[in-house]
């Protein structure tokens, strides 16, 4: 215990340090004067206290740790966790040869919309049993927990793949959405010049023995913001068809987890 | 108006871009995982909710802003604003011939300390009629405004330099004191091993028509914190001597101000 809390600070101190070492040659090529310091502590104080940090950082900054840690790596690109993921969604139940059905409210609102996939490993393996979390927005752009009238738990469930890897699961087409812009993340937004529109997206989490866990989107072919998504979480590979069925639409996906 | 609206936005633009340049450097060079990056943005969270992002800023990052600009160039190295400077503190008045009396309870408690200085140009000429607007904190190590019993305007307070740029005031002893280390910044500061003193010292802020305002601090040469002052505020020329006089102390300091 007593090394594992020391390996830990060295880890903070090792990396607040690099932080130091890379905000000094930014400071030395940006030229902040105090008043823009100033002006920008003023800012980052009214971020903090409104509770807007976890958005501005999954917004501006999470795409930059993910590419730093994953181009170039084989497997699947992650993209962004985001703020909007809550612990503790229920685990789906199915009836034998019908997909799952994502927890909803009855007469959901929206297009249904069947999305399936094949999980497997980077070795070409498929991967059974994986446990695959989905959460998404509803027909209102929302996420339920989070300024929403639906269920905690509503759009958001788990699953296992199948014996070769497969899985299906009812939802509903998710939506564009705008991420809060009224608050000191709105302001930066202005500043920037830039629209708080996130393209249409499905949240997913895999997680299976001897491999890492993978948290990534899917996202949809000809969605108007794919190419100036607020959160740059948009990635070549995780873009799919949404065809249309008639009365519904059917997307899907395959995912490829690097062995641990 | 409008063009000033412009250019602000294109420097916010400027700067961020900088910032993630740089940014991305330190990510690829500290390798940053995507658990450590969820880690850091709840603490960041709970850092920004209780209030003590300035602080945070104000303690690791502002000397650093300060070193970027000012190093090299002529005149008195500045020092932290911190975030215990108001807005608003009283003019001092005095009596001919005797010192200003720096804002204070009848029977303030702390040792008597008369500091003067003298204020001239980088090109060598004194310069009368500078606003210098001083705070610093009392005897139980508190700045009035922040979690003290003082008045608001303890301890505050502006006045001129006479027609040679010289000035002196009446007050007591600054102490050595802990930053807030409760909260966030204070489990930063444990993770850092690090502790959270700060050496003794006086702020001082001077105005002067055509001149870069100058906002710096006075150290006293011996206190035991001046070498890992936790803000890193001490620049060797900002220490003075604290002279026993018997019933109080003496210090002095000359500053200089850069030409705009």
């Amino acid at each position: 215990m007593q090394k594992q809390i020391t390996k830990k600070n060295e880890r903070v101190e090792e990396v607040f340090n690099l932080f130091i070492k890379h905000i000094q040659e930014f400071l030395k090529e940006a030229k902040l004067n105090h008043e823009e310091y100033t002006n920008f502590v003023h800012w980052a104080d009214r971020l903090g206290r409104t509770g807007e940090l976890p958005l501005f950082a999954d917004v501006f900054l999470e795409t930059h740790v993910l590419k730093a840690m994953y181009t170039d790596k084989p497997g699947t690109q992650p993209s962004l966790l985001g703020p909007y993921f809550i612990e503790g969604s229920p685990e789906l139940k199915k009836e034998p040869g019908k997909p799952y059905v994502l927890t909803q409210r009855p007469d959901e609102p929206g297009e249904v919309l069947y999305f399936k996939g094949n999980v497997s490993s980077t070795d070409g393996m498929p991967l059974a049993n994986v446990r695959v979390e989905m959460w998404q927005n509803d027909n209102s752009g929302k996420y339920s927990a989070f300024d929403s009238d639906a269920p905690r738990y509503n759009l958001r469930g788990y699953f296992y793949t199948d014996k070769n890897g497969d899985f299906e699961v009812k939802t509903i087409v998710p939506l564009p959405y705008s991420i809060p812009d009224q608050g000191p993340t709105g302001e930066f937004l202005d500043y920037m010049d830039q629209h708080p529109m996130r393209p249409a997206h499905l949240h997913l989490m895999f997680e299976a023995d001897g491999h890492e866990t993978l948290i990534t989107q899917v996202f949809f072919e000809g969605d108007k913001w794919l190419e100036t998504d607020v959160a740059d979480g948009v990635r070549k590979e995780l873009i799919t068809k949404l065809e249309d069925k008639g009365g519904h639409k059917e997307a899907s996906l395959d995912f490829v987890m690097r062995r641990e």
